[in-house]
């Protein structure tokens, strides 16, 4: 069983959305679509995260690994969170060395839920 | 299996520490702990919820369930904390209706995950 990188699609960052336009997660989505997945990394879209005033938000979860929430998320991020997905996919814990993480993940970090087997 | 509730020890809320203080983490779960534990729920210290700005932090999880951080609670919130993780206890998927949620977890969400079983 491999990473899942859950995207909040319904995500309004805070923010009014104009008539016409997506919400900031329905767009985060489609940047992240767009791009190929990388081995071990299932997107998956969510409707909500309950961090509606600081998303766009996208969650990582694995079997047995610690979960990570991170917020203010923009489409021009969508190679970095596929790159920090990637990294968090090939660690048996979650817990990917911190140089190894992508800025956004190292500043934009809502929480973390440890794992829920023991 | 129950519900996990994770209190952050190391959390300084974003503030500095006063000397002799303990860090506003080590405060509640001192709080939580001199309060009996619910039916269901297991009370876990843990290092660092990586919500170190938004703390201090608490984090609900449940195998099969939606996992849930909540942030800026003080001790004077330890019995509502214990509560709201009896009342998701209870459920099969983490989903507490709104309305029997403590006040505290309605208004200061930091976010969920999803299950990690699908």
């Amino acid at each position: 069983m491999g990473a899942r990188l859950h995207i909040c699609m319904t995500c309004k960052a805070g923010l009014a959305v104009p008539e016409g336009e997506k919400p900031m997660g329905a767009q985060l989505w489609e940047a992240v679509a767009a791009l190929e997945s990388p081995e071990g990394v299932e997107v998956i879209p969510v409707d909500c995260l309950s961090a509606c005033n600081t998303g766009a938000a996208v969650a990582l979860s694995m079997k047995g690994a610690w979960g990570y929430v991170y917020g203010r998320m923009v489409p021009e991020n969508a190679a970095d969170i596929l790159a920090g997905a990637a990294a968090y996919a090939r660690t048996p814990d979650g817990l990917v060395p911190w140089r190894e993480r992508p800025v956004i993940f190292r500043k934009q970090s809502l929480a973390r839920i440890p794992p829920m087997e023991a």
